[in-house]
């Protein structure tokens, strides 16, 4: 059974960590976003890929919720002695990635087969895949103007009020190789509790991929982000509120409509207003048992309504 | 009075600390080689520029002889266990100055502009030129053919029998903002006690730059790299041979002829076959006074010269 995953940044991961304990990894393909990429200082970060990366290398810190375990900070420390901008964290083992991915870029390379490489690099055996090799930057508008994915998140902590998104970009972008393919060739395809809007959107937004959702012989799961009308982790409650929309997963279910066929929603919640098949589990992610319940869950609502 | 000084890497950075026990650093004016940058990784590195901001900072490594105090080395970890290149270590401190020139000459801002930048933000009152803003590199023909500077210095440790030396792109140079002025300028110069070959020429190289220097109304002074035919450190001794040159100051006199005013020589060894004038101090530099006498030594040796 071969199974794909769109995914954003940590929750996706956990899902993906999960599935691995379920499959072999070689069977698993993870699309992952790249509008939350940056160059930060001249350096080509791309978030949500590494996120994924360091989760299924058993590097990801999970205390501190981002970067690698064991981490140092002397860059930062020598960085901010200098006057250079502080706001954005780039830890010393975390700067390996972003130097390699420099140097792949100036010799040709693209963002799938340095991705490709580094997986190779970490043991795994999970197909890692970035939603295009093309660049697209995730835009919020805010009451306070427009601010790219990295600025709103991690400069500002989410705190303007969103009143869009956008994908710079995503007009001329094209799926990256093997994206189209790991669609139209699974037999299960889960979308990750990230964001919808800014974690999701982003792939969606890549000409052909939503097509290719859609049309996508397998079924198509989404995990429900929230739990008890709040998000675990990160803007999504504050985003859908300020977009207006009820804090239920029939907004998650309506965002996704036409392109999923089934929502795993958390055991406590109602599943008022959705017309999809639903099913239920406690879909906080703590430990790798959770992960692996939830990743299950999902497997188990896509063999459902697959039959 | 204003003195300024060509200078390399180690040897030549200690002169120029001396220097600033000797007289205000505001009227200290460093001419440093960028013969030996490179781009390591994407990242853009300037070892002697560097050299000279740690030891001016008093963040100079003096033990291991290279880099930052207190150097961390997470980022060399993480990148040799992903395969990349670990024969040039770029300690996790040291990284911040590669990537703020990387993202310094994103936005177009020249070597020259960054040099500047991380002067004042060492709190260092000395000017810190880089021989030109144009790219030269020194290359290196060996018995195995030509390397870059890194390549020969770092990757082979000098171990190539070593045929000649070129600067690839002088011809291009044009030296940097203030070189002229500094030259022109001084009141006194000094040739610091760097590799005559490898450190010197290259400033030599790019064009004005020697005719300037062979024009300048101030006396030039230069420290000799030998201590009783030999090097205190580096490949001088070894490249003197190769090229077939005697291992005396007679040969950095010749090196330097019509060029300098006077040559400051360590106490133990001979003037034979030199034909300017000649100082002698214990030219080792092992602690501050050791580079305050050299420094003293070489100014004395030009106010005589002078008169």
């Amino acid at each position: 059974m071969k199974v794909t995953v769109l995914t954003g940044g940590v929750g996706g991961a956990k899902l993906v960590l999960g599935l691995t304990s379920l499959l072999p990894a070689d069977r698993i393909t993870a699309i992952v976003n790249t509008g939350d990429d940056c160059v930060h200082l001249g350096l080509p970060v791309s978030p949500d890929i590494d996120t994924l990366l360091y989760t299924l290398a058993g590097r990801f810190d999970q205390e501190r919720g981002w970067g690698r375990t064991g981490e140092t900070w002397s860059f930062m420390a020598a960085l901010r002695e200098l006057g250079g901008p502080g706001w954005f964290n780039l830890g010393d083992g975390d700067l390996a990635l972003h130097v390699l991915r420099l140097a792949a870029f100036a010799r040709g390379d693209s963002l799938s087969e340095v991705t490709a490489f580094f997986a190779r690099a970490f043991g795994l055996a999970a197909t890692i895949l970035p939603m295009s090799d093309d660049r697209v930057a995730t835009m919020i508008e805010t009451d306070e103007g427009r601010l790219n994915f990295q600025e709103y998140f991690v400069g500002r902590k989410c705190a303007p009020t969103l009143r869009g998104v956008s994908f710079a970009g995503a007009e001329f972008a094209r799926p990256g190789p093997g994206v189209l393919d790991a669609i139209a060739g699974a037999d299960r395809i889960l979308v990750a509790p990230s964001n919808p809007w800014l974690s999701v959107d982003p792939i969606l937004a890549v000409p052909g991929l939503r097509d290719a959702l859609a049309a996508a012989p397998a079924p198509v799961i989404a995990v429900s982000p929230l739990i008890a009308g709040r998000a675990v982790k990160g803007p999504t409650a504050k985003l859908m509120a300020e977009l207006g929309l009820p804090l239920s997963n029939a907004s998650i279910a309506n965002h996704y409509a036409g392109l999923i066929d089934g929502l795993l929603i958390d055991s406590g919640d109602d599943a008022e207003g959705i017309s999809i098949p639903v099913a239920r589990t406690a879909t906080l992610m703590r430990s790798l048992d959770d992960r692996k319940r939830v990743a299950g869950a999902a497997l188990d609502l896509a063999g459902a309504v697959a039959t």
